[in-house]
């Protein structure tokens, strides 16, 4: 699973993730994490996200929704860094059943 | 084959379920499985999930169902618990003919 | 290539293979082998089932018959089995030309 | 590059070609070689198999033709074997340019 | 991620970048910048690229936008030297958070 | 990146491409170069060709232009090796910026 942080991100990076998500940029967020994997690494991704902060989470995708999936966290820096950081930390702990 | 438990999943995490299946959500279940693999390990893990508890199964996918096709289990946490604990050992097994 | 056997296919089971072939089922089959693997494969497979037994053989796919694409032969049990244990051992059989 | 040779295919793998490819077929083939490999090397086989014999070629392909798609060479049993072992022979031949 | 450098592409080249882009040429740009790898990789590249020179930046994609998406940077020769030499750079920086 | 020289393309060949590219034939070229490789590595053979020699050039895709994808090179026997050649050794060239 990849993860990246992109600092202020320009009109033409908003662009991408706007044409293939359901996120609407009226002004530039802060910071945008990107996670790009398995659907189901971010399906568990785009949970934890969700539960640790207040960012906004949307799954990227084109016409055909496979292998270019990735899923856009946006928000102010240290919320989505906070984001970033914990799908990291629990993406590896392992689930008991 | 990769099995993933997420406890009390969240709102944008039954969307990318919802939109991508033919479940629908009026409250939040307990607990969602998810399984992802081949399409034949898929198929079989539907079949065991469904025959070992009371769980809804559902295949999960785009509009090219390929490689972005997982399986999602959803229910009270138990007894989604049994139906991964039952795929993943029955999987295991190796048919007779 | 990957062989599966179902015995007596839940309805689940059945939903996902009657979306994605041309089988209807009135009622549940005693059992369903299921082949995935290349293309190439699958067509010799499926040429295979049809003349040892009188299983019926459909294709699986998506709106995209990639790869997700598997085989589905569904009869009584005995008679699948002899199907999937012919695919078994003729697929090896080296061709001459 | 994989090639396999059938004979006197069945009913239901005619059926898996006339889907996906131009061919017709009212009255079974003798035999169906079928080729997969990369797009470039089932051009270049396509090419071998219409020059040394005279089967019918086609490409066999679904909506989104990447890679499943196949050759299929149909002919008399003599003929199917002399072009698939063309094929074999001459696309290790190296090109000189 | 594989980065090449186009000097004075040529009316077919910009063609195959025409047909699968926003970008219109009314003439032809000193050079092109092509950048092709993961959708992570490339939507950060885009980022750095847009901000480090006057460049124009889109993503290429077919009906599909999935693994022959590349992204295209056009300019003049200095300008998209500049943006490819700040991607090689920047992409290998370890982000923190 | 594979490369491939078809010295005059059988009709089944030419069918091939003229139903995947913009080409079309009203008879049948002397040669027919083929190149198969990453979106970013034809764009550039398809620069480097174009550039070289009178050949005629384009994309060859399906319904989906993804990983079928190739280049077309039609031409006369010479024009078209020495299309080739030079694809060959300028992708080699390591770029500098």
């Amino acid at each position: 699973m990849d993860i990246k942080l992109i600092k202020a991100p320009s009109p033409a990076t908003l662009d991408i993730i706007q044409n293939r998500s359901k996120l609407k940029f009226d002004k530039s967020p802060g910071a945008m994490g990107l996670v790009q994997g398995k659907m189901i690494e971010m399906t568990v991704a785009c949970d934890i996200a969700y539960k640790t902060s207040g960012v906004e989470v949307s799954d990227v995708r084109g016409s055909c929704p496979q292998n270019m999936v990735m899923l856009a966290i946006v928000g102010d820096m240290e919320e989505v860094k906070v984001a970033l950081r914990n799908i990291e930390e629990k993406s590896k702990e392992k689930d008991i059943w």
